[in-house]
């Protein structure tokens, strides 16, 4: 019995699924060969049914032990810390590791998220286009010398930065080949995949119970 | 001597002044005791004069020594791990704190920062005010529960919360009594205000020598 527990929504709907940020905490166990199980709070009213566990009312959010933690880089820096798979043990590996894990969080993510909601909400973008242009173009560069972005090594950081770019639709912003290829290795890995389809699943199998 | 250095433009303009992050480390030093010097990256050309240190051209970065580290967040962690005086030492306060060092950055300044580039570039706002709202409500509830973010004491975290939120404008959002308080107790501590002096200091100094 394992007492990491990763918790979730116990039903989105199918938009979001295979984006719920559960799967990143998923993803850094499968790589890690920790074992977890999955537990849910319920979407409807998930703006105040967890608040003591999430006081932005999201998922997901970790148990291990007596310990609770919300944010999925904090989560995934805690995981980082109980396994080598993620993270390496030597100083100069884990700043880098941990420096680049914030770079997906608040050099990509904070652009991307922001262009993410207003084009899908059909509004104009503001101009976050053009710093998102500029964000993912320094990105190439860096992805264009190095196959991983810290330590030679697949750590923790590439797993956050491939499913932020995942979201971050590249081809509107250009011709990026090194960053199309490294997410497409990052994503390519057994572990990626099975968090993946186990997300799928999770999802799917509420439709059947859920009413309406 | 002290190994710590701080990184940060050698002037700006008077705009940002005040609010550059490298206030965030020495911020941080101060509060800890922890010796340090600060040394600058031109401003003019700082697009691609140092992304061997900052890969997106942008300050600061910080040097301990051999190691090196970008992103204001990763350089707080890595001072936190140094000091009792910016994190607990025990397992719950430690994820308390960093749970809420990665909130500052991706659940409120994700929101923010982009909310204020639209603003100050006289875009439409394209619903971000609404969600900035939401995200500064689910705030005040908390803040207006307990003093501290984490762990029932002054931490990193704090810190970092409190300089997201003094850019935020939180007037523009409507009352937000506790978040205010907060931000006014957290900004009063003489760390603050000795890092934030120096850095006015700092800018200033350079006014002299800049051509032009």
């Amino acid at each position: 019995m394992s007492d990491l527990i990763i918790w979730t929504y116990g039903w989105v709907p199918k938009g979001p699924r295979g984006f719920v940020r559960d799967l990143r905490l998923r993803w850094a166990c499968e790589e890690a060969g920790l074992a977890y199980s999955v537990r849910t709070v319920a979407f409807d009213g998930r703006e105040t049914n967890h608040l003591a566990q999430q006081p932005f009312g999201q998922v997901p959010f970790l148990s291990d032990g007596r310990l609770e933690m919300f944010e999925s880089g904090a989560g995934l820096l805690h995981l980082a810390r109980k396994s080598e798979a993620l993270m390496p043990r030597d100083a100069a590996g884990e700043a880098a590791t941990v420096q680049w894990l914030f770079a997906a969080l608040n050099s990509i993510e904070m652009v991307a998220v922001p262009w993410w909601f207003l084009t899908v909400t059909g509004k104009d973008d503001g101009g976050l286009a053009g710093w998102m242009g500029n964000r993912l173009a320094q990105l190439e560069r860096v992805l264009g010398e190095r196959q991983w972005l810290a330590a030679d090594r697949f750590t923790v950081a590439d797993l956050l930065m491939a499913d932020v770019l995942r979201v971050a639709r590249l081809r509107a912003f250009g011709d990026r080949p090194a960053s199309e290829a490294y997410v497409a290795r990052v994503t390519g890995r057994p572990a990626f995949r099975k968090a993946h389809a186990d997300q799928l699943a999770h999802f799917a199998a509420a439709d059947a119970s859920r009413p309406g």
